[in-house]
């Protein structure tokens, strides 16, 4: 199997400003054809750091992705380094000159900088792979069988040019061996007891496939990774590990293929036939956002609502005032009323609601922060639970929440 | 100045699963106390890898901060690496395991199983700092004046246990110097141009600041970094610098300390009293997500919409049928009318809304993925833009038009 090395070059990842994506995606897309990611190296803007890295990289894969450092400013050293580590020169390149000027002009900048032309300079050695989205290209220079390809650092320009061009390219490029990925998801049982139910199964599992525990929030994912040469094989393997492993924790399992729980939750509403609503108070659109991440969710999800304003719950949601007036915004109660009027408003099969206090100051009515009360209604049906979770600061919060109730209406589908 | 080195552990970030958010975190709060991260490692799970790792980071940091790799199932080997680096026993700690029993007990889980006795063994030279979120501890472990502290990878762990342990034992321990930072939020103006605007500003910069350019979306955003030894004199020089760089580029500028777009919005609405609502197709929450992960946004955010289905924009935004039936309802005149709908329905002085379609299915009225109307309506006026961008995956388009939005929002506030 073919080893990669994913080199992050930036100081704005560094200094925690921004947060490093693009490995992730890369990661993903490299192990569909089956290369793995054996490091990652995260570094500074710097000639020496960078042709260190890339020493070290090869040292230890076939293959290198580096992204980042490839603008038009005055910190972008990628592109020395490569040449200085190649032993190469920079020189103009007429057709990435000519794809750069197609491009500007385009975009109505009939005059290209001094600046931009900069960027139609590649190392001389230099394969370039174009960049449709934006003004610096992607080059790949070659050593003793190793490639490395240098990308800039955006996110929607790396994805393009990794899924249409170097994918494509390795593909085509190398015959290499086939990776396979099954995820089991597993509810209601901590990752300790997890393992030592199903400890036998585990340790009998062929060479080729390895286990590893994913925990999100309150699942646990079991990843199971199977490595060969033909790929039906490999899924059929998988299928009879998973076969294996089910009647170990059956009650536990709420899916075996998905990975994700709003697509997990997306199979089971398109097959069924089920609209959702959402209403919304201290999750503020994440429960919605997380749902309609899903492409094809129209399909299933008509619509919500985000009642931040207390009146607004009556207004919009029919909450009883008496009913918030007794027992406080934040309550079983109200959740369950905001579930009801939600259903109603949307006329769908199911409703999901949420009100809490997600911090970091306190609520209105004085609870606690991370306090939250949520209700999943079906049909006529509502299951009304409550969380605490004052450790997480709010965005956490969000996205907990989000995912535990989706989570819980997987399970009551499931169960049915 | 102290540098750190941070060590991400866990094949499930090199394979692509999940997106390594510790670092970014960690990063931010060194930073804040003067640490600057030189480089990050992110390796997989196995005891020579790890210990390499070790190696290389002290070559280059004074502190290394490892996470991930020590829960109690069978693909974690962080601490057996830690211990044979450091040439230590793993043995247990009385006052770890007392810890742990009080942490399970509180909930409710009794029976104390061998895997999770095995996370009160850690090395004998170890300082322990205990984790109240979770059962693995925090383990310190020194060499020559050199720091390695190793972590749990679960974020909610994380996160308490860097802010309210580590930092400040580091602050105490170590008297270190101070880092500043300003960012200046730039738009309208091509990170090109804009460098070529500002070079001579830039070359004149104190020796002890930096610059850097941190393209987001359609915005710029330039860091400045000051470095030295008395916070006060650092704040002051970043001050003096941001007021000789404002006027050569003053029309273009939004900001000049808050950071994200929503935190800028929130500032101007709380400091004008203005409230604001939302309502969204195409974003599908996340443009009322991002306004509500501000803390304190109930006070300007009174809640938001996500009309999903077609009838449900006629039904709740009150859009004319006739007007979705001439223009289709991905339209500059939908997208009008739910702006004003939903201002009327939250009663705000400002509202947003969205028509578009995230792809990558065509929409129902046949227009091309990654087309957008937005409307911004504040008081008694509308402005309605238009954005094209196929090149965007679903998430990245909903995070994108919102931040646009959100940006667009900016400027026409503070222009007036």
């Amino acid at each position: 199997m073919k080893n990669a090395v994913l080199i992050t070059i930036g100081d704005e990842i560094l200094s925690g400003n921004t947060i490093d994506t693009n490995s992730n995606f890369i990661a993903t897309e490299l192990k569909n054809i089956g290369i793995k990611v054996s490091q990652i190296f995260t570094i500074s803007d710097e000639i020496d750091t960078i042709k260190e890295a890339i020493q070290s990289a090869f040292e230890i894969g076939d293959l290198i992705i580096t992204t980042g450092g490839l603008g038009p400013t005055r910190d972008d050293k990628t592109k020395k380094a490569i040449a200085e580590f190649f032993d190469d020169e920079i020189a103009l390149d007429e057709a990435t000159f000519n794809h750069l000027k197609t491009y500007m002009e385009k975009r109505g900048r009939l005059e290209i900088l001094e600046r931009n032309r900069e960027q139609a300079f590649v190392p001389t050695k230099s394969k370039v792979f174009q960049n449709f989205f934006g003004t610096a290209p992607c080059m790949m220079m070659e050593q003793s069988g190793k490639l490395l390809f240098s990308l800039p650092g955006v996110p929607y320009e790396v994805k393009p040019l990794i899924k249409d061009q170097i994918i494509p390219y390795l593909q085509e490029r190398f015959s290499l061996s086939y990776i396979s990925t099954r995820i089991v998801s597993v509810v209601g049982i901590p990752e300790s007891i997890l393992a030592d139910t199903i400890e036998n199964w585990e340790l009998s599992l062929p060479k080729n496939l390895t286990l590893s525990y994913l925990p999100i929030g309150t699942r646990v994912k079991l990843r199971i990774t199977a490595t060969g040469d033909n790929e039906e094989v490999l899924q059929q393997q998988l299928e009879d590990e998973i076969q294996k492993l089910l009647p170990l924790i059956k009650d536990n399992v709420i899916a075996t293929s998905e990975d994700k729980i709003e697509k997990i939750l997306a199979e089971i509403l398109t097959e069924r036939k089920l609209t959702i609503s959402t209403a919304e108070s201290c999750t503020g659109g994440e429960l919605a956002k997380m749902i309609t991440s899903v492409s094809g969710s129209s399909k299933y999800f008509l619509g919500g609502v985000v009642t931040y304003a207390t009146e607004k719950k009556i207004d919009i949601l029919k909450v009883k005032k008496e009913t918030i007036d007794e027992f406080t915004v934040v309550s079983e109660q109200v959740a369950s009323e905001m579930a009801e009027g939600c259903q109603k408003l949307f006329g769908t099969n199911i409703s999901l609601s949420t009100t809490g206090v997600a911090g970091p100051g306190k609520g209105e009515d004085g609870k606690d922060v991370g306090t939250v009360f949520y209700s999943i209604r079906v049909n006529d049906e509502t299951v009304t639970s409550k969380l605490y979770m004052p450790h997480l600061d709010r965005l956490d919060f969000m996205n907990f929440v989000s995912q535990k109730i989706l989570q819980d209406l997987v399970s009551i589908l499931v169960s049915r």
